[in-house]
């Protein structure tokens, strides 16, 4: 039998996150966002489905300007608003056992003293099923609304994530021994002062004296996701990550990636295994393949293909506008990813691709279509890969994922690609077997290291 | 009829947050903090008994040493470990329908345009139940935990804490217009460009450009709570405040501190009846006189004084110690505070007081004794004062509350001084009778100035 995958829900505290204007088909529950019930009742829904992970993506700031402005993110709701994810997971915590949540929080937010505090918090208010999206941030918008007059240049945000980081795992993992906290009636004694330790980090950036004000979680540290594929951002995810998020095009194009980073782990003091590797893939399914190239093509007529382009010309620091939608894409200057601007150059044949075919291939990207008989091959296909845990992306909440635990999940549970169960325990349990990170990681160097 | 005094439960995400050592009573469940089901659950109890508010203390570092290091503090657990307040509240939102949360957060944490998005979320959550109490900082050791050397001098503290409100005011009012969010799905127009602005804020410490994430929420700007009771504290009260925790002697001592108050309101643009005085107290109710009194002594060998002095001399930045419990209060110098030292001085009669009597007379501070007759007679000597609300202190959680409940409300309630169900509505809507804040409030001057 396979190992069962890894299935992790990707999804924004906003109506349009990725499929933009698919928020106007009926049904999709997603223009709730600033309600609980939305979270809640999707959070159960994704526990009855045997799902290890809630993954809320975030932003800080807006994307580029598309046309010279922000009008085309606020028509359409291009992550914006967009809410806080870290606020509402108690409450889904409260109404589950099993899910893990990962949120997404960049170093340009938070101090990490206050940021280490409030991931501890949650990480006892669930029982150590917390992870934690490490962000740098790549908004110009973003940076402005924290006092920068620009973005840091791409390496320098590395470093300081680095120092972030260490911070943080002082914190979690140095700061207070394990035993520390007696609350004992008797003697009455509530802690073991000999075990709880100021960190006195001086660096760069950052100073911080401690003690943690946080007794340690089940976790301490929580689960690393990271997503970096840059130079920089990738050897920071060798040192740091737990939990890859990869959105490659093909599963030759993940193997080679998830080949590359799993070479580069032992330069780190890291071994094979200690990255799990989730690749993003959105999902239409029909009984009959008849049923899913009808929902596919209703899905390509649903999304705004304007929006994508805002988006993914926001993101990458290209000023776009309505203007320039027939512009062959050999004339776009970036000084940013080209990889998605080759990948839609690569996709068109028999005439030179435009900004147009941006929108139109970045919506159907990363799409499995098919029967769910169809879609448990293309996983397999996807396993066989490397790839250890799909992250789920949606059209519609919560159709995409009723739609994949109904369907889709019994087809997997049948050939062993998805669990019978949960195994008990925190998340990094469930994932790696233990609650704590390995010696392996940094963040385990700093045990016992302030007596 | 009188008006029903307000109520409001003042708890902190510790186990040992006032009254210190009482934890190790049997029942004392605030041992479990950091379980989301004791805050779930007492919640749940306050909002049976038709409390308002539940009010969250916080601090972010420790308070100054005793005997020469943070030994005491661990050892009864003194305000450390404590947990984030904020990520909790979710939780306890989805599972109420009426209680308000008050939460304390200081200007060091967090930068104001994340916790702006925090607020504008949390409010959303709950349905327009947020409070927030502005708290500057006043300890070292957290000064030093978020990169300084050392405190920030008091008067300046409440300068940044002008601008830090004045950015959160700008995104709260200014930045979303009425009717900005439109989820028209007809029309595919998710929202309203010319209704979003950036706000452009620079100041002395914050640049923030902007816009707003968050879509207005219910009270937009959330209930305002601040407790300052320097002259520099005092003016930012009388000028933003919508709620003042008070901590007085004596109810004349209250009436004298809230005329003044309220004298001095106009010079704010503000009127009478913008704030709510809030007074903190604790109880001890007995069926009988004598079992009162009985309860009251059990109390009083409950606490621990040595931690009382740890905590009231690392609040007002005098290092104490047992060397000195027998030390004359004459003969400590302090920077601080003196209106505690003085009332402790005036509380003995006879002898001349020492150190030691801090930790005694503050265990004592503010606590009623008596039946549910007696205990309504006094609160209602308070309101006489001018008191608007009663901040409910506890020696157990949720002991200290369930006893209220279930003994002196009823008394209350017969006598109009407790109401008989909730209005309906935004916490700001309970309190005053409409969700956002007043044209006369600071914040309301940013409703359109960003057009």
């Amino acid at each position: 039998m396979p190992t069962p995958l890894i299935f992790s829900a990707f999804v924004m505290n906003t109506a349009s996150h990725i499929l933009h204007g698919v928020w106007r088909q009926p049904g999709a529950r997603q223009v709730e966002f600033n309600s609980l019930d939305l979270w809640v009742d999707l959070a159960k829904e994704l526990e009855r489905g045997l799902f290890d992970v809630l993954f809320f993506a975030d932003v800080t700031g807006l994307y580029g300007d598309f046309d010279g402005s922000y009008k085309k993110h606020v028509d359409i709701g291009l992550q914006i608003p967009s809410n806080d994810p870290s606020v509402i997971l108690s409450a889904l915590a409260y109404n589950t056992e099993n899910l893990g949540f990962a949120f997404t929080s960049s170093i340009l937010q938070e101090h990490p003293f206050n940021f280490a505090r409030k991931i501890s918090t949650l990480d006892h208010a669930s029982k150590g099923r917390i992870a934690w999206n490490i962000v740098t941030n790549s908004l110009p918008n973003a940076a402005r609304n924290f006092g920068y007059d620009d973005l840091t240049p791409h390496d320098e945000r590395y470093e300081w994530a680095e120092e972030y980081v260490d911070v943080t795992y002082k914190l979690w993992e140095g700061s207070w021994d394990d035993g520390a906290l007696l609350q004992d009636r008797e003697s009455g004694l509530h802690g073991d002062f000999s075990k709880v330790h100021r960190i006195n980090h001086v660096g760069k950036r950052y100073k911080v004296e401690g003690p943690h004000l946080v007794a340690p979680s089940l976790q301490r540290t929580p689960v690393l996701f990271q997503a970096g594929s840059s130079p920089a951002g990738t050897k920071f995810a060798a040192a740091n990550a737990e939990a890859q998020f990869l959105i490659a095009p093909t599963p030759d194009a993940a193997a080679s990636k998830i080949t590359s980073m799993q070479a580069l782990l032992p330069k780190y003091g890291r071994r094979a295994g200690d990255i799990k590797f989730f690749q993003g893939l959105s999902f239409v399914i029909g009984s009959t393949e008849e049923e899913a190239a009808r929902k596919d093509r209703e899905l390509d007529a649903a999304i705004d293909d304007e929006a994508m382009i805002a988006h993914l010309g926001g993101a990458m620091g290209i000023e776009l506008g309505t203007n320039q939608l027939d512009q062959p894409l050999s004339d776009v200057k970036t000084q940013g990813i080209q990889s998605v601007l080759n990948w839609v150059r690569e996709s068109i044949e028999g005439r030179e691709a435009t900004v147009r075919d941006i929108g139109i291939l970045t919506g159907k990207r990363s799409r499995l279509v098919g029967t769910p008989e169809q879609i448990a091959g293309k996983l397999k296909a996807w396993q066989a890969a490397g790839v250890d845990g799909i992250n789920v992306m949606n059209a519609t909440i919560p159709g995409s994922y009723s739609d994949f635990i109904e369907h889709v999940m019994p087809v997997l549970r049948k050939q062993g690609l998805a669990k019978e169960g949960y195994a008990p325990g925190s998340l990094r349990r469930k994932l790696f077997g233990h609650d704590t990170v390995p010696e392996t990681h940094p963040a385990a160097a700093y045990r016992q290291a302030f007596h």
